[in-house]
């Protein structure tokens, strides 16, 4: 009879509840893996359970309560207790994650993560692992499925942006409060630890500019149409002048981009790098059993020997300012010199159209315009000088470009 | 100061050369993950070099020999030494597999070959560690770049097989002999290894069936336009009656399978099991920089502490007969009856159409049908049949069509 190896769990909510089924089916299973059998010693809930004993009684604990505390305590206790931990918590990892991975450096313990990003996409281990010592370029990812599912809808039936949020709301890929996806911020949380990892540089939440899709436009969706792109909520995470970029924002992606057929509730993240060219890793992004299975995958590497997170050796500097090409979005009063206005401001700003579309609506008529790649604090002072026009029907829309460079 | 970690190499070629610069560049970023700092102790290649100096000297064997002998013994004697090893050696893996997993798990040593299959795709880390504890379904896969690359200049081109493969000769995509990829024996060795790693049973490259991508011609190509179809060469490895069937063949597939836009010298591999739905990872297939970067990361690991091959614990028969929807081609005399008859002996077998393209051509007509799914031996039955008919101007050609109901 093999060994026990015994698991205390934080949180049982849907990934915890699918957590502790997995962990029952798979049983047999594991232990045909590690010759020890893995059996589960107790649930602590917000309400439920006393977290001293469940820590006596386990060998690894599984982290999934979300939250910042009493997550965070917690996983210090445990790590100082000489526990492996396992967590799913992106908010944790990307704004406490060094005290974290310190504390389980000083412990010896194993501190993992997979399914904190993107699901069961195995992308943490892929940049801890596979690529430790590959010397990454770029990371570009779809990381929250709920804005590529509304986007994906937005695209496939011409719905508002408002109507396909109710849809992944009925559906279940949206929460009733979907502000942390559809802002953006749950994808900033995800690039700030891919970010971690990749580059060996401390990177947090708060260093990760984020722009949503609330203000994306059916509109948007046809124009992207007519110009051969797709439009998704991109994370982008890449070396610039010796520094490091991390932001997420909604980007045009051209056809043969490997993200630009990533459609519903997918999530996906492209690895660039000059030794490897570039790796793609796709598959479902959240959901209770998708999450589950990454947990267990994590428990299992931890009951077999571990690889930890070494201590950041870099520290790139953080970088604001990067190189974008850009769609700009302008409803205008129809009139002669309108356009020449707005080239002449692009111009000063040193703004180059690659390509326009103009439609007239009655006295009114629409702009849409693709510039070729420049600075974005000149093209963002631009476009406010743009705003002030008084021809100017409704505030300009500026959306980024991801064009065929990275090829 | 970093101590030393030392690294023993055996063979020189494509991807030794590049492993060897790769792990110059890349040492000083390996000794600030590791603590330890690798170097190079010396290179054997088949005419070069002492095996037993070499081995006292280095914590660490890396086999980029290719073929079964030495590359078997080297490793063997490396293993018994108590040396880890590295290998990207995927004939001797599918055929000695399982003697060399033995002789890890008895020295407690780490065997690892990422680079064995899919170059710098993380299939075999994904597989091993993920999805450890996952009850994989399904694994499909585009193993070898050189026929993904012929297939894709194809279609684009409408090249024939012959003007495609020369292309691919002169591009470096192919071998002055290429018969081993294009016959599709590459791929049935890979597909060998990622399905006794997904489901636990010893599976040996003689238990492959395989066909490779001589016989697709232009018009296949024009048909699968017509139909909205992909054509890939495609390993399968896949639970069937509780059982295991592994094998590689053409096939086309819809346009909506993550498989069906991998195009030019790309690898990709799709795994299926209920608690992910599936996954998909693809990356630059071979190519020397590729797998180097592939084989450094199984190094790092092996400096980092280990996750070992289990022993096998199942063991699922290897089912021979399946499943398959097909493209059915056929050159007929253009006279009245011929449709009846063929369509008599297909439903004799059993077999049911889905569509049909007729096109006449003077006294020649072609026949495109696509079939409904059946077992492949009636379906084969009823192949011979209709190729023995007295108005069949060539001989059928019946192509594998991978259908929807994946998703």
């Amino acid at each position: 009879m093999s060994e026990a190896f015994r698991i205390g769990l934080l949180g049982h909510g849907t990934v915890g509840a699918a957590f502790a089924k997995l962990l029952a089916e798979r049983a047999d299973a594991i232990a045909a893996i590690t010759g020890m059998r893995p059996e589960l010693t107790g649930v602590l809930t917000r309400t439920q359970g006393d977290f001293e004993s469940l820590l006596a009684s386990s060998d690894l604990i599984v982290e999934l309560m979300g939250g910042i505390e009493p997550a965070r305590s917690h996983a210090l206790a445990a790590m100082s207790a000489g526990r492996h931990v396992v967590s799913a918590n992106k908010l944790l990892l990307s704004q406490h994650g060094e005290e974290l991975w310190a504390a389980a450096r000083a412990n010896g313990v194993q501190l993992r993560f997979e399914g904190a990003v993107a699901g069961v996409v195995p992308v943490i281990r892929v940049l801890q692992e596979s690529l430790a010592g590959a010397h990454v370029e770029r990371i570009h990812g779809i990381v929250n499925g709920t804005t590529n599912y509304i986007l994906t809808e937005m695209r496939r039936s011409g719905a508002t942006y408002a109507e396909a949020l109710r849809q992944a709301q009925e559906l279940g890929y949206a929460e009733a409060d979907p502000t942390d996806d559809v802002t953006g911020k749950d994808a900033a949380a995800k690039m700030a630890i891919l970010a971690r990892l990749a580059f060996a540089t401390p990177v947090s939440l708060d260093q990760v500019r984020y722009e949503g899709i609330e203000h994306i436009t059916a509109d948007d969706m046809s124009y992207a149409d007519e110009l051969g792109l797709g439009l998704k909520l991109i994370g982008t995470a890449e070396r610039v002048d010796g520094g490091l970029s991390v932001r997420v924002h909604p980007a045009f992606l051209y056809g043969g981009h490997p993200l630009a057929s990533v459609d519903g509730p997918y999530n996906a993240v492209t690895i660039e790098s000059d030794a490897i060219t570039e790796i793609t890793l796709s598959g479902p992004g959240a959901g209770g059993p998708q999450t589950a299975s990454a947990v267990l995958g994590d428990v299992i590497s931890a009951m077999i020997p571990p690889a930890s997170t070494p201590e950041t050796f870099d520290s790139l500097p953080i970088v604001t300012d990067v190189v974008s090409a850009f769609y700009l979005y302008l409803e205008v009063e129809d009139r002669p010199g309108v356009l020449a206005q707005v080239a002449e401001i692009l111009g000063d700003h040193g703004a180059s159209v690659r390509s326009v579309v103009q439609h007239g609506l009655g006295t009114n008529a629409r702009l849409v315009m693709v510039m070729h790649r420049m600075a974005e604090s000149p093209f963002f002072e631009a476009v406010e000088r743009i705003a002030a026009l008084p021809f100017m029907r409704s505030r300009p829309r500026a959306i980024r470009v991801i064009d065929e460079e990275f090829m």
